[in-house]
């Protein structure tokens, strides 16, 4: 099976990944460790919900924090360029007999609630509030000066399928990908708005929420939240790196939040517009793939996930895989 | 008159600019300049051409450096989705009664060479040659570490028709502005590929080319490239920054070419992907817009430029400008 | 004249120089510059005075301000080895029938306050009381993150006497310096900690302070600086760079205080504790000395600078030099 | 026992660490490693010996790669202020009852051999033949552009006693350390230079040495030779990091020659020319001391060592201490 044709063709546009609705245990240490530490801009907050969005952002929130009684994800957030495509995805959905919804959600104008195949829960919504950016508000810059939201990666049970979900019925376009022996697909890297990716997807025990990604400018800034983060009893939510992805070459850096929702912090991809752009093959035994300075991933950044709420997780489809080769391919 | 709406529906779809022709007086030095001191990729070298790109680049060319009796510009070249956006933009520019034609062009599929209302030589391709990506060659980054071509700026004796054109007719989206006292386009950032800019328009004699934009992937590296320039004899080729933009952002650097061809070596700039994305305003009185540190530029930045081949250039249609305030305005 | 022997043979031990001593006429507004935008640490503040450390600095102060009428500079400081140093250099300036007297200053154990021949306030000190360092404290780094104080730069009316002085009488160590073509020192980097430079001196109207140096970890903790300046309502502030020094192979920046005190922060210089390390002469006429990239630097940076509460300041002693060359050598 | 005190008596100045002379297998693929890699200077070139030193090193060498049957150490250099300190040396070690000998080196003006009681082999001189410094010839900065040798660190079986000689017997201060829990010392970072450590000393089967510390001037570069290695095929020769040392506060990274020699390229740490330092004490259970991010060294790290010529190793006289905490103390 392996990789699928792309499709320009859908009758709606959707622009980018935008945010992510967390249950958080404890929204003030959440707070404290999404604002004060990761330097997010705090907009609202109301009882029970804490709305961020990066330095740069324009938009209410790209990160929905709401008090629950354990760590699960609401829903995965998608923009869309213009009202009636959410229309257009309404109509998608109900002919693919999928899940499709209306539903109410503070600081957005319309929210179209829907379930992709293996259940994972996604809204979309062409306008948010507006708000200003904090980008040239340099002393407010802390942490990891973080500029926007970039991307969710997710475990599934079967990527091949999810993959072409994405790709097929959403019209996202495949960056990098490794393939298993058998010739399906292991992880994939999909984009709409032009980077290396908006929605990853690895093979694993899900559907999951592997982790969301965060640009800053520079290296300099990941190394500073390090350094913080140890300063001020972090340093157990340290898990991995830092370090460079063959796969994207971003440098990156992977933390968990106090409920361990992980979180990816990173710099320097690179731009992904061209529709004749080829998709970068992966071999499954090439490490530099993952770090491409060797450094082996901790066990638990191959196994840990946060769940979506309301979806049931089942093991990988792929039960003849070795697990050490899992252990070598979400990035 | 100011600001027009933006443009959703034309029959194409322009990606991004992708490449600049130039003329060179000698093309060896002008190798040693763009290859050895900034350090592009040499792709191709014929007998009277040089054909390079970026270090993350897998199109065959982002500058043509041709030998030549002057410094001009012979082309500012744009990627199109598909080739059938070729013709439709054939069409477009017809009805517009404007030139258009078809010409060969190496190591490109097709292009059609068009000029706009202005006489600015513009050429759509949708495919170049596929080459390696050199982005993961980590010991062939030298001198800045170019990843890829960014924009183009341009002198425009008419700002406010220029910018119509690019956004009424192509299709492009503004980003940050500023207004004269009478209401009219002083200077624009427009795009395409979801960045600040892809086409920045400033008011002057024209239409010149005023410079080039490449993207790097940190501030440290245009540092760097100060260096090599200052020890390789290359001094007065350092013509402005480095600097932080008020307008993008972006931390820059200006550069002549051995010919004058002025490059902007820059990183940090946002996304602006959204079609909601409100455009930034700027105060012709705030000199944070041009150099946020407030260093003022060089008379030669807002004087000097390259002309287009076959192109007549003109005064400014503004005349009653204060001069000053031109002096403030490019970026 | 030029050069003269280095002294390896004197009775005491200069260790380095530690702190100025400056009059302010706005206390609460030096304090916004010094530790909100700049990032110094506060240590102490009394009725009049606030005292300032790097975030490195196991030293009660570096900068000491004092409320005053006007902007001046009481003293240098500087540390000796050990207690005993300070007898030794009582002795030193008694034989040379300069002023040493003994002061009471808060937070040293003794301090000797003597005058040069040319009147510069110098003040030793062997003990300050010592302090946390903030150097792990990595969430309060913000502005600049000093880490430490550096060198102090003065004009001086006759840099060769002066020079003479510092080197042949205190035992400094020339790194780098200029001569005129008389063969007069016309600006000289002297060194006792093993970089640089702890005091450098410039021809010109003198004695006064030029600027006193601020070391830092990387250029990015200064680029910052400039974004948080200029968004605090500081370009004003901002006098010349960021730029390499030729001398001293510096990464540089020049700031004034809110009374015109002007400050550099920088990073990237060299070691020097060889004894044999020869001085690197630069001839007056490479315009790289002072700035690698070529820019020049603000007339204000050559002209301005603070008197020395008490010191009658007077003009060059070398008249005939051209002033355009005085421009070019301060660094 | 712990803590001796500093002696600031003695008859000679030992200025700094200077360089190492490394046996080594293939003297192609080592001048591969630390010249196209590391970005070394090659001095000279024998029939059997290659002599290195950094960018902004002015003497002869700071690596000698001597061609060898297997991978040992000759010797570690150390350089003096002055001709006459050689002699003071030559009778301080008699009077020790320690061998010591004039040996002829190339390119070095006298050098007198040294044996400490451990068995390490010592050369002193005071002069080596002067070379250009390349510290402005900016375009012959690559891989690490490593400015200058910076610190030796070895094992020894017996840490306090080795710290003891250091201190005692040489001069050298004490600026961080951990005890064990009878209160010995466990490891010793000592200098005479005026930053963190030329000597630093670990527990260990020894003597042996465990690595080489090499300045660059930021981060980025670190990070660049990480990318430069993986993308040249020596990934397996990144041993660990990159990441930040609570002692020193250095950035570091580990890397191995060809033959196995530890370098530790660094940058980052702090000034301690104050003879009243007091030298920093890390509680052995303190992760924070090896690692400040939390992540754990490999175990070659605490194992691997390269032997001295000649010189018998033999295993760690503590050994009641358990050996998770010998895996917990070298920096």
């Amino acid at each position: 099976m392996g990789l699928v044709d792309h499709n320009f063709n859908l009758p709606f546009n959707i622009i980018r990944c935008s945010h992510v609705e967390c249950g958080v245990t404890d929204l003030d240490a959440s707070r404290k460790f999404y604002v004060d530490i990761l330097g997010l801009i705090e907009t609202e907050r109301t009882k029970d919900t804490i709305y961020l969005r990066g330095l740069e952002e324009k938009n209410h929130h790209c990160y929905i924090l709401k008090q629950h009684d354990k760590a699960e994800v609401f829903a995965l957030g998608f923009k869309v360029a213009f009202d009636k495509d959410l229309d257009a995805l309404e109509q998608h959905f109900k002919q693919l007999n999928l899940p499709a919804q209306w539903v109410n959600k503070h600081a957005e104008e319309r929210t179209l609630a829907v379930r992709t195949p293996m259940g994972i829960p996604v809204e979309f919504h062409a306008k948010q509030t507006r708000v200003p950016t904090m980008m040239r508000a340099y002393s407010k810059y802390k942490g990891l000066a973080p500029l926007r939201f970039d991307h969710i990666n997710c475990f599934t049970p079967n990527c091949q399928s999810t993959y072409e979900f994405f790709v097929s019925q959403l019209g996202f376009r495949l960056t990098e990908y490794t393939l298993t022996d058998r010739g399906d697909m292991w992880a994939a890297w999909t984009h709409r708005k032009g980077n290396v990716h908006d929605m990853a997807l690895t093979n694993g025990k899900g559907p999951r929420l592997h982790h969301t990604g965060i640009w800053t400018a520079s290296i300099n800034n990941i190394i500073h939240l390090l350094d913080v983060m140890a300063s001020e009893g972090y340093v157990e939510n340290i898990e991995r790196g830092p370090g460079r992805h063959g796969i994207s070459n971003a440098f990156f850096l992977y933390i968990l939040d106090p409920d361990g929702h992980r979180i990816e912090p990173f710099t320097c991809d690179y731009l992904t517009v061209d529709p004749d752009w080829e998709p970068l093959a992966w071999d499954l035994k090439d490490p530099r793939r993952q770090t491409l300075w060797g450094a082996p991933a901790p066990k638990s950044w191959f196994e840990h996930g946060t769940p979506f709420h309301g979806t049931k997780v089942r093991e990988s489809d792929i039960v003849s895989q070795p697990i050490i080769a899992g252990y070598e391919d979400v990035a």
